[in-house]
């Protein structure tokens, strides 16, 4: 039996956090960092190495604070409204003599042996003398010199962040360079014999490097300075090698991959002999396969392949230790409730990170769950938020009120949770949406026409996409709407008709003429899946022509959109799969029309959501009505017209 | 009588904001910003231009999802426990024929006939064949294509700001450049006669340009692009030319000064001959003098001189807007709320914004008013918050709740807060905290001994410093402890002996030998504020020598610190004043020894709280001692000591 390599050790992820941290203040990674100096106009953001004091004083002299007349106080001593006092204007050339003054504006030195400023609103000029009708005090509206901060005062306190009014104040009082903190150097090495760097290389069984760009772009938000290596071969030797270098000029070394328990994952092995592996391995998914190493008492950090693995497991190992480096405090991420909509399943023993859409819908906050690959990079640019199911549940059940960390700079509460059949032109109408309401953001959730109907019945859900067909009737969608969603007040507004039918490749070289193809033996099917309206329409369909789904090679395989059934075929998994006649043409896919359909938008908005009107307007507009019609496939003359169903 | 120019019109806040939007909406700023294409990897932070869609789909072929075995799902079918099945192994030269498999690595290329894979864990490898003990779905762990992204498939919406994992998705879309929207360029022109750009060309009557810079590094802060220009001269022409040419080639255009209704501002005038004035004037305090106007269809706004009125008035009236234009929502602050722990008087009709330090005292979030005026950076580079004063209040009483907005990403929960008399080796005992509780910042408020043991009193402050003699024992502090504290659960802590004299300028010039002096009248004095513990050690002496107060030129001239007493003498302003031996030092003036005094810190702290006994540990270090002592006239023999008072 072939001996497959295991982790060295699996903790949990508190564990893991707990020893990399302990173990990195023991060798004193975040102590005394490096520093450099710069120009304070260019030190914005920049962390002070030293507390800074002040050169000079600020102000550097007594001066007017108002635009108006210097003048000795004691001369205006005794002026009132009923017995002004005048006092005789002299240049600034005159030296000063009692009851006498001069015309200052702001920031002026003070003339010698004045001590007091009358604004000049109170100042009437009146035959080249001054007029006052009020006493000064002395020193009212002279800034006296140090007022504002003090030679040799305390400007700004050591790793500081320098921000705007600061390069001010250190401008001000005199300082011109700066001793800042270096930002932290951290090398990223991308290993793999399958990686390559550019499209050009890309074919079959080779994937493109984006992990360093990625982490690259993340190192550098976390305050970092990135240094990305050529991608290195996965051979012990070569990976040794490029980590040994790294070391020597960087402060940190990122290696991504090769950290899995594969027959070609050396990155443990290589920090065991460079310097001692904490951690190999981590309860947590996606991203267990993490390596934490302390060589030549620097942080060495093998991240997992898979860019979602690899982007959530530098945010819990690297983000935050890159940032106490700089003597920064720790990310605190936005968090919200949210209720979840979908049961999520997870593994005891494991902390599990569930990517979801966030939205109020009527009132509550709900979170979506998304899907949960690993390797689906979309799933993570679309999320606005991600949930952490802890390693002693097993799951969390619909209905759960949990914590939801906000990405990015999101307003949840903005989001439209669009949940049902999919459909590829409600992207437009997201991006329409946009140019209308500020901030706004559409989710796209794909869970087929029921799971959106569900979806709008337990408030979970803004637009439901349906298209179901009532085989008695011959109606599209009232019939289920009735049936499930009667009792709610949600509105049913039509959006196109559209051609379903399969898509092939060009040429059509199977030769498939119709349904009846697909009973052939030499022809593949690929499915959408259960719940789906393009998976009943497929069933109703073929239930008409007497093919039972166990003659359909493929039936069993599902994809979730039409995309995908498309990508399927262009790829040669697939001979052919029914979908929109939009998506045959953005694949270059030939298409044999099968049935129009109608699709058909619930709206779920409360009646004085401005939203819901703006939605309607869109759908109406000429505009939206060419760009998707341009699609191909779609007839919207009727869209946005509400169809009365009760 | 000389006509004063005025303002324009002056305008509540919200009325100037709303018509600065709706003016600046109509005039298309926010419509079809410039885009300009980068490459993909360095597009962090970017705002998408338009909608990107993906040019191939990720993956690009259909691979395992993870080591094991490829093989046709159909041959395992009836495996199991009790009945295994062993397939045949292929090398990948060889073709597939039923009953064989091949061994993958996560991401392999599926090998044409194979359509699942089992986990390597799953496998037994026994005699050059591979043994499986139950049967494997169709596709099961495999990755088809387009699973992640399909290709023409929406990647970013418009309007997006680029994340780490975006660059991915983008780079995995085989997208290498990307539009994006340009940084709005805005001019800053720094104007005045009485500007300097250097150092080197400061003397009294003149000013450094510290603004252009902290404007330019809070434009960069804001996304934009600074474009600074050379200081100009107070000319009408030469301003209007510098303003012409900026628009040409610029979005936007700040002008600093000369915004105000003195002799040389022309800033509104120049503006109106350009374009249109929509506000000369604006309701708030600081920041009255702001000019708001459009030429040439944009933005031109004039911000008041002194920095602190900048950069608030820039925060309202070009933060905003700069990031709308790179369709950016507003900024939302972080608030808290807090309890005002002091009266905060205004004007109104004036909405007036008050800096403050934040800090969570026994429990109670409370917010300590700093110094007001416009010229004092120093105070909003202190200020953790700012509270406004609305137009239709006359001011705050102590004890209400208000909210805070926080500046820079502080943590006021950590502040400590120190009110009381000035002692600046406070600072370094701040500094010594940050080495010790990480993110921890000292706010040190100076409203002398008495205020401090208010503060105390009102847990309004978590440390006082006070040095108040009772003259019949002879003891400092323990009396007006017992007075004002005896049923608070406190800790006095000695913190140092320390010298108090009279500062003279370097030779002592006018012959000052001691407080008898003062009396003289070619002696100007400059006193510390009233419940000051200096200002009761001076009147104490001065009553022990029989001189009363209105014989002391300057005595109602009152400063707030050691430093600023200094200073004062420094620039002739005064020729003496009372104060601690190493603020003489510091400043480089004689030093004539009065008394030395005792100055002791209450400690209000928890029981519980770390933070008490790092102020004790600190204080007994010899670090500690040594660095004070370095300051001159200080004693720490005894710091750190508990001194028992009840």
């Amino acid at each position: 039996m072939q001996k497959n390599k295991s982790y060295l050790n699996c903790l949990q992820r508190e564990q893991a956090q707990e020893l990399w941290w302990h173990k990195l203040k023991e060798c004193g990674f975040f102590k005394n960092p490096s520093v450099e100096t710069v120009a304070v106009e260019t030190s914005l953001g920049r962390v002070t190495a030293y507390s800074v004091y002040a050169k000079r004083s600020v102000p550097h002299y007594n001066g007017s604070a108002m635009d108006g007349i210097a003048l000795c106080a004691s001369d205006t001593f005794g002026a009132q409204e009923t017995e002004p006092k005048r006092l005789k204007l002299l240049n600034a050339q005159q030296p000063f003599s009692s009851d006498c003054c001069y015309v200052v504006d702001t920031g002026d030195l003070m003339p010698a042996g004045t001590n007091a400023v009358v604004m000049v609103e109170d100042v009437y000029f009146i035959d080249g003398e001054a007029e006052i009708i009020a006493a000064a005090a002395p020193w009212q509206h002279v800034r006296i010199i140090g007022e504002d901060i003090v030679a040799n005062e305390l400007v700004l306190s050591e790793h500081r962040v320098i921000a705007p009014i600061d390069i001010a104040a250190l401008l001000a009082a005199g300082i011109e360079n700066i001793d800042v903190l270096c930002k932290p150097k951290a090398a990223i090495i991308p290993t793999g014999d399958e990686i390559v760097a550019t499209c050009k290389e890309l074919k079959p069984g080779v994937i493109l490097d984006v992990n360093s760009h990625m982490l690259s772009a993340a190192v550098m938000e976390w305050g970092g300075e990135p240094v990305r290596t050529n991608i290195v071969k996965d051979d012990i030797h070569e990976i040794q090698r490029a980590i040994f270098a790294s070391l020597q000029v960087n402060d940190m070394v990122i290696v991504n991959a090769g950290t899995s328990a594969g027959r070609e994952d050396y990155t443990a092995s290589v920090l065991a002999e460079l310097g001692e592996v904490l951690v190999h391995g981590v309860a947590i998914k996606p991203g267990k396969p993490v390596v934490l190493a302390i060589c030549q008492g620097k942080p060495v950090i093998g991240l997992p392949g898979y860019p979602v693995s690899a982007m959530l497991t530098a945010e819990l190992f690297v983000r935050d230790i890159l940032l106490a480096r700089q003597k920064l405090a720790p990310l605190q991420a936005d968090q919200i409730e949210a209720i979840l909509v979908k049961q999520v399943a997870s593994t005891l023993g494991v902390e599990e990170y569930v990517r979801v859409s966030v939205g109020n819908v009527q009132g509550k906050m709900v979170a979506a769950p998304l899907s949960r690959g690993a390797g689906l990079i979309s799933s993570l640019a679309k999320a606005q938020g991600i949930i952490g199911v802890g390693q002693t549940h097993l799951g969390i059940a619909p209905g759960t009120t949990v914590p939801v960390t906000l990405l990015r700079k999101s307003h949840p509460t903005n989001t439209i949770l669009a949940v049902g059949s999919h459909e590829f032109a409600l992207e437009l109408l997201g991006i329409f949406l946009r140019r209308h309401i500020e901030n706004v953001d559409l989710s796209c959730a794909n869970v087929g026409s029921m799971g959106g109907i569900m979806a709008i019945g337990n408030n979970e859900a803004h637009i439901a996409g349906v298209h179901l067909l009532d085989d008695v009737t011959g109606q599209y969608n009232i019939t289920h709407l009735k049936k499930f969603l009667l009792n709610k007040e949600v509105k049913l507004v039509h959006f196109a008709m559209r051609q379903q039918g399969l898509m092939v490749l060009p040429s059509n070289p199977k030769d498939i003429k119709g349904l009846e193809d697909l009973a052939r033996a030499d022809i593949t099917y690929i499915n959408r899946q259960r719940g789906s309206g393009t998976r009943m329409l497929l069933d109703y369909e073929l239930k008409k022509i007497k093919i039972h789904s166990s003659q359909i090679c493929g039936y069993e395989k599902e994809v979730g959109t039409h995309m995908a059934v498309g990508a399927s075929i262009l790829a040669g998994a697939a001979d052919t799969g029914l979908g929109v006649q939009a998506a045959a043409k953005a694949l270059g896919l030939d298409f044999i029309p099968v049935s129009q359909e109608q699709y058909d938008l619930i709206l779920n908005f409360d009646i004085a959501d401005e939203r819901m009107n703006i939605i309607i307007e869109i759908l109406q507009s000429p505009e939206f009505r060419h760009e998707v019609e341009a699609l191909g496939g779609y007839d919207l003359r009727d869209a946005g017209k509400l169809i009365e169903y009760r």
